[in-house]
């Protein structure tokens, strides 16, 4: 038997783990310093109650022969009609059309920006920003696709946009950006869309914090902008949305229009969910339709605005130092420049030491990202407060 | 952009969607005729009351901050570890020994059948069964491997067994089987083993039906043969043992001591897990690991009794008609010849017409089923004995 052997040439990515054994280290020198995390990439507010009230009511379905459910309908990969419906409801108030058959429903956008990739020839070469979202350079180094990288940096306030004379065949955008919090405007999209028409690629448009976007003028969805549907699909997650990061329940929006060589990725990707999925978790589903009814925006906007709030309380910390950074305002991401041109480890144990502040130094998210540092707003209030007091009072110490 | 062409090479599947067409045809000429079906392979009873409990008790973690769960234990492959060693118990139990970080826990086998193909290259030669459970074929077919059949047919009572001087690299072996109802007996595993070991190749177990094994001579994991972890993953699923279809939950295991060109296929089913996948709900896998408790093992046990007796009606109708059929004694999958020589497709057609009895042909799992039925256990009794009654008239009239 041959093995892949791809795998071997997926770096080792030591980022989280060396975070972990710093932090637990310091810890057993200090066991009297209380440590305040701001590096935390998970959710930490309970779920909505009329989520909550959904998946009960769905678990009891299930106790009883008369409304058990099976494998889910398989006209729609397995996706429950009011969920497929719900959805549609949310891009109608972005003021998107999609149809039925356009969305897909899964266990989460991971599995599906990993799963996409089964319908692409290994040829393609693959575009993807620096700094990045590792999974997206790991999946493409696992089935031997050549990676090219955009540069974002300061310059381009880490939204780089096409380059002349390069091409691409699949493009990775993450707006609003993990992890540097950075958001395309409608135009900065609409460069994207163009060249992938020009190039005949496809964007693979990461849209799982759309939900942190409060500016109207910035658009939540790729398909927003003219001309996406010949060139894009959208992944999109209730993870961030509503808190869904352990119930597990994503989507993925392939519009019946796009046709590559004679083949529709739409009809592509329903054999390949028919053949290699049996669909997300009847559960889940339940209580995803429910975070898009009346109620459930109502609720789930009260959790994002919690998280907003840190993000705030961050921003103006950062503010009042005089640090530069992205993200912050539409984006539970705060993507800062290290104080005294330190580098991002640098500043890690530093922070680390003097304040007992714990972020994500940059650098493990690319080359771009070495003299950055990444905070998150996905804390307590109270931690953000006080962790922003220490940063304010290492800075001027 | 380049497709993945391999996709123009599936062969479109039309047996379930022709016989939910003719069945439709039928009921709309002959609106007054019941018709009874033995075609389904969904459960049908309400999850155990241990699952509810758990699960119930679970969505109410999320709704709490205090007992709120985000993205699983890293460590495990997002798999919490009581359902780990739940699912390690159970192993013991059939005198098999795994590590905890040999389970896998995902949404389901399915998608872990699917997904594996990843680690390996595209130039294997696989191995399956005819006739045989689709998507084997396809998620191969969309790699561009090729596919060579091992001929089941009633010479071998459904069970083929390695050929002198076929060479294949992956090898999928399904016992209880599904379409056929066939189990193999551990001379039967250990000759799979022995060969696979010789032929430096893997076997890909799915023992998504183990649970209805009741006979203690056959073996229930392929781990219970000796050499198996040198050479074999498992597949299981909750979805037959404990009525998980839609709930969705399963588990792959990888031995630690698997090794092909230097690759460790545990470390690197590991990092794959981690690259395209978040883990499978916290709220299945709880209910999941209330499977395995002493008071889960009860109550599953009393709805695969119950479908067993369906298998058992079916069975002794059978016998007494004289009709040869394997499978239903350690299997929910009847599979018998067709009476009087009749194709799978003509039986289909006379069934409906004349008895109002509705299973699968045979010739829809490949060119070995021609000639063959299959009938399903996981209706009601009532329906079971209903349908019975109807095929020992339809035979004998």
């Amino acid at each position: 038997m041959k093995i892949n052997t791809n795998f071997g040439n997926i770096a080792e990515n030591y980022l989280f783990s060396t975070v972990a054994s710093k932090l637990a280290a310091f810890q057993k020198e200090h066991p009297e310093r209380e440590i305040v995390k701001l590096s935390v990439g998970d959710v930490t507010r309970p779920l909505a109650p009329v989520v909550i009230a959904a998946m009960h009511r769905a678990v009891e379905d299930l106790a009883h022969a008369e409304t058990f459910k099976g494998y889910g309908p398989d006209r729609y990969s397995y996706g429950y009609p009011e969920l497929l419906d719900a959805i549609r409801s949310s891009y109608a108030r972005k003021g998107v059309e999609v149809k039925r058959e356009e969305v897909f429903i899964s266990d989460g956008a991971k599995s599906d920006l990993g799963n996409l990739l089964d319908l692409f020839s290994a040829e393609n070469v693959v575009l993807v920003p620096d700094p990045v979202y590792p999974a997206y350079v790991d999946a493409n180094t696992m089935a031997g696709r050549k990676i090219l990288y955009a540069d974002a940096n300061r310059e381009n306030v880490f939204l780089p946009l096409p380059e002349e004379g390069v091409h691409a065949d699949l493009i990775y955008i993450c707006s609003p950006n993990n992890p540097t919090g950075a958001v395309y405007d409608r135009a900065g999209l609409k460069a994207w869309v163009d060249y992938a028409k020009r190039e005949h690629a496809l964007i693979l448009f990461d849209a799982a914090y759309e939900y942190f976007i409060s500016d109207p003028a910035l658009p939540r969805s790729i398909f927003e902008i003219e001309g996406a549907r010949d060139c894009a699909v959208e992944i999109c997650s209730f993870s961030k949305t509503a808190g869904f990061t352990g119930v597990r329940c994503g989507y993925t929006v392939v519009p019946d229009t796009l046709c590559f060589d004679g083949f529709s990725l739409n009809r592509m990707w329903a054999r390949r969910q028919a053949t290699k999925f049996n669909g997300a978790s009847y559960i889940p589903q339940m209580g995803a339709a429910a975070v898009f009814s009346e109620e459930g925006e109502e609720e789930i906007r009260a959790n994002i605005a919690y998280y907003k709030e840190n993000a705030r309380i961050i921003g103006d910390c950062l503010d009042g130092l005089g640090i530069w950074y992205t993200g912050g305002k539409n984006s539970p991401y705060i993507w800062l420049k290290c104080p005294n041109d330190m580098k991002s480890w640098e500043f890690f144990d530093a922070l680390l030491e003097k304040a007992g502040v714990v972020g994500t130094p940059g650098s493990g998210f690319g080359k771009n990202g070495e003299g950055y540092f990444r905070l998150t707003a996905f804390g307590t209030k109270e931690n953000t407060e006080k962790a922003c007091r220490r940063i304010e009072a290492f800075c001027r110490g």
